[in-house]
């Protein structure tokens, strides 16, 4: 049972493909027949990050439990343009009906885990951690989280059930930082740490007085953050957050945060290039 | 009722919420009275065309048939950085806990719709028509395709179900183009149009000889697509496909194709940077 | 992968036998041991075209991976009275709890089929096709548009969503047959065709003009459907519909029409006669 | 809160209304106007007792909570043919979509009840009831039966849950009668009675002997039912079944038996030619 | 096929999955090695009737289809304190992620089971049947109802579906007792007895009166109890139900009564202590 | 928006309910009339703190938009027995149909609170805080835990989703703490804290050394956890758990741990007894 081998990801693939097939493939139906079968590579065409390998083996599994899927390569393996990720077997219906969601999905996650490696090669040279945010395609979140990690990276929390992140509305409502830690403190789950965002040095002291396990620097300066890092001094977990880019994330990381957050890593995905080619009989 | 008013729409959204809520909104439910009321904007922060704002209403009126969401622009509209999209009144736990789904949808959506916007500007000296492909984020292919159209495109089939498209694999597996068209006419329903990927002009030829009703060029050079165009004639719509971007769209829609079909439109969207702001009471 | 091994095909027969046993067959669990076995057939007491031999599989498949179920005709195949369908072999429990749904699905699909293939029968010497409608029994409109093709027929559009048939009401919407015409095209996926129901001959000829692809006859008299043929002139394919019968079909199908949809082919569907008969130890 | 308005029946209409509409209705999306709005009447062309009006209801407003609909007759009336059974207010286009369904559910309901009453008017002159059977169409079962209290007739068991019937099959995996009806009794909820299908009249003093609380005469002539009313002297109810028509029921009735059970009812509907007309502004 | 082997268990079982693992079992994906064997051991702390252990089974073969669950004891078992009740062998993922949920179904089924034993040996020397409520758990019904079975208790009905009960509210509604039984007999299911709750001795003489095949003597004393048997004689079953406890059940029993319903049973449910042990390599 | 109107919580009241009424109350269908209406109050038998009138006002919305349900008390109100929770005005088939199920609830959740307060009353004197566990009903945890705290009680963890709870099967896994616990701040999300089950005192030294956040201590005497106590001084959050009861709650809190986690509050509740009742007219 890998990480991704969970009732809910298979209720996401079964979503997908009834998104696509709905009341039949008419091309594939009306063209192949029932037991014609055949042979296919996926590849891709650019080098990547690879990610989604055993999710396009669930695609086509959920199809059809007797076709052969040989994965090539792991998730996490960096691709060479033109490598071969896995071969098919079997009929081709269930290829040709399969092919596209699970390109769909390998192009999106390869393409969520190439760029979180560049942010994560970046910043190699400190031990900050790169993270991720809720800003994810709806519906596909745990894959889109799971890209990171593959690619290197740390989830933030998966959703707003499994962390506490006290932002300034938060702040605002219940009229300060100290009252809105304490009554996170009194009322989350005892499992769960205490994340604040601020949005200055003064904030920043008050979050640190009142216990916040976790501090995010929202949209800091550079000097800011390195007087921060200062301040806190090991008191709590800082995370830099806002207008990260991979020009300006390793200066970041040399300021001794312990965490980066990028948006961009999942709400503007660049899908990699692969296609599946059966093969000449 | 919009034609985004339906079912399954009401459906995704839930499916995002619960996603994102999942056993609940631990800091909001902390912090937050549940009485406590408040307002809000939702305004973005760079140029585009918009698209999603009916969606990110029916986001807030699902968590809660109370608040007060005031559109203040209509899907399609050109705003600029700093525009108000939506005025939001009611319970600060509502707009709390739906604020990340609401934007992400239509963060997504304005970027495909900008996105397209863009493509169909380009060619707006020649009656084509700008398309998108299934290469969309696996459970939102309904909303990508809409925000296409918002956008000013046109779709192509929204899935394996309402359009015959036979590919270089269907045409081996049947024996050749005449044959694959023929079992095409037999088997599938008769409201369906019969399009066929050819690869070069002797398939063009083929192609138009067995009657199809569109033909999709597939990754032509520019001078081949001109050829395909007066070979055809008009016995058959002509759909230029592969390798469009926003530097060579206008040259192939001079070519006089009726369609150019654009996967990156929906399978590397970037998002519009949005936000959402309590106001201060 | 046959074409009726689809998710969507699983959850209907799933939601069939959950209707039919809820929380128990509290007749069978009381009175038959668990790992009691034994041995049944299916026969039809009526001659029939039969369809529906694999729904009946994956019923029992779905209450018992271990129960063999060999089929012994093929859906299309022409029956005899008496004749055997499938035998069965495995816990007596699952053969009688999932006796009744297996025998509902068979019995309504091959009346279908049968009553199709009667009407394709006596069109024989033309080559117009027998086409169904979407008035079929809620919730198994895959399964009655199936079983039409297996009696020989073709299926007109699968739902709203995979056909443009535009009416009366909407050409009185739109404000004329050509608007809506116009409005279509420019609106709906490019790979469907345009359909227009009309009500006389100067109705056809609008139609004709505006380019629709198909245009339906409704309720038209024989002398108009001939005078219709000779109009329209190959410029678009021409549907009869409304008020066929087996009595008359033939006389339409000769005017030349390229389809005749016969609604009467799902909706007033006469039930074969089928039992299961668990066989002597 | 009617009989009909339950959570199984919602879900059922929603379920065939995204069958039909599935991506959504391109037609009525393309040519109607998100606004317009109009009005329609649905009337019945030849005479019914009247069965789903309110489903039609449910129909629509599931689209569109501001439709108004407003009902003519009510279940159970006889209507001539042309009768109106309900006016529509509203969008237009919320009435074009939601047209077909609606009938779909009102004709095939409609034909149920009428069937219904044609045997029931048979046995007027009796205490008989006239029963259905668990032949209905897989997932509408709820309905179907529904249908047949409107016509008059009463319930059988509604599925495998809510009845003990112990058939030929049960009695010989229990190896007899007596053992069949002590296992029920011992196992099965204490709030059913015991059914058991008999097909003469040595095993029909054996199901008395044994306590059955139903008796189903299977299959037996007029003169054996006879001699079973007499023989079984109010000991137990009795039921006849199989072979039933409008022909023989009232014949059968004046044997004094208790039920009467009719397959065809649900299994081979006639649906009642209903259509929907919008009217001219 | 047993009886707990339906598609409504599996969904149950699910869905009490996902509610565990939502987007994951962070802390075992994060510290065990996806390929990583061992063996445990489920043993009962105390002694117990068993009830619930193909349930646990089920729960690891719905997270693993490969793990080995060998069971040592049979649902119905009297265990001693210590007694193992399965061994697992496999992914130690599946065995540490699935442990709780397992152990809460065989906890709480046991607890239910075991205290029905106690009431059932508790009469042992009457003829009545120990009876259960519809008082459980919302959602476990099925569950609740299986493990008063195991521990040799009788159901009542399984919800309001399957048995007429009716009670003083619905007398009111009525009009009296022998209307209410009338309409009930006119309108409910043929296969369901009619049962009638009473408050008093003048109330059961007018259910019986009335024909009611049940009569609930609802929190009468026992020397009433005593008169309802002596007045009744036979002429319908007789349930005594309210304020029952291991105390006074068997001075109830000799009264002579048919059934004694007790709702503690699933109500007030006292889980058995069990654990799973993960045995050293 | 109160915390428990979330979509789970009405798929969890719309499950109960299907649960249920299944195919239909038939009792209440076939005497009250539709249109009748009454009223009628939902009062404890017994003093409790009460737990659940939202969900049992949602359970009757579900069933009747238009039913009236005014309540009395608030969840963690401490009722005296015969107190009135709330009145119930509308259609009498809504009021019966519901009254089990919204029952069920209510007294479970409130047996939940009650004893919750219980522990919480007897702790009253020290910090520290009563924790709940995992060990509650499959289905119902959001409603269990929800019943703790408005007892007074503080959530652990809700599943496996929110927490790292590192077991001695996990330590065991990873090869020893401090590896168990560097693998977790490696994987699991940022937001979670770090807890480690230990047995003994050197376990409790190597968890502190390794950084845990929370120290669970598992099963130790007083003594022990005295011990532990002094030791941890603070560098970790220390959780009693195992074998706590109201005898020996005040003992372990005047240890000064911080958490003390009881399992019995949701695994063995003991329901309030609480009736509805309908008024005579």
């Amino acid at each position: 049972m890998s990480e991704l081998n969970t009732l809910v990801v298979w209720e996401i693939i079964e979503r997908a493909l009834r998104e696509d097939i709905g009341s039949g493939d008419v091309t594939t139906d009306a063209i192949c027949e029932p037991d014609q079968v055949g042979r296919a590579v996926i590849r891709t065409k650019e080098p990547c990050v690879v990610a989604g390998v055993p999710i396009a083996q669930m695609v086509f599994e959920t199809l059809d439990s007797q076709l052969r899927f040989a994965s090539r390569v792991r998730d996490g393996d960096r691709l060479n343009a033109g490598q071969i990720i896995a071969e098919l077997d079997g009929r081709l219906r269930t290829i040709l009906t399969g092919e596209r969601i699970a390109l769909n999905f390998l192009q999106r996650l390869s393409g969520i885990a190439t760029a979180t490696a560049r942010y994560v090669e970046a910043v190699r040279d400190f031990s900050v951690k790169i993270l991720d945010t809720r800003k994810t395609a709806p519906g596909l979140r745990i894959f889109d989280k799971y890209a990171v990690r593959v690619g290197g990276g740390q989830n933030h929390r998966m959703g707003l059930y499994d962390g506490v992140l006290i932002k300034t509305n938060h702040i605002r409502a219940a009229g300060g930082i100290a009252k809105a830690i304490e009554r996170a403190r009194r009322s989350a789950p005892t499992t769960l740490r205490i994340e604040v965002e601020v949005k200055n040095l003064k904030e920043l002291q008050e979050a640190l007085d009142a216990g916040a396990d976790i501090i995010m620097l929202d949209n800091m300066s550079l000097e800011e953050i390195r007087q921060a890092v200062k301040i806190a001094h090991g008191r709590a977990l800082l995370e830099a957050s806002g207008g990260v880019n991979l020009e300006n994330v390793r200066e970041i990381a040399a300021t001794g945060v312990d965490f980066i957050s990028v948006g961009a890593l999942t709400h503007s995905v660049k899908a990699i290039d692969m296609h599946l080619e059966v093969l000449a009989p």
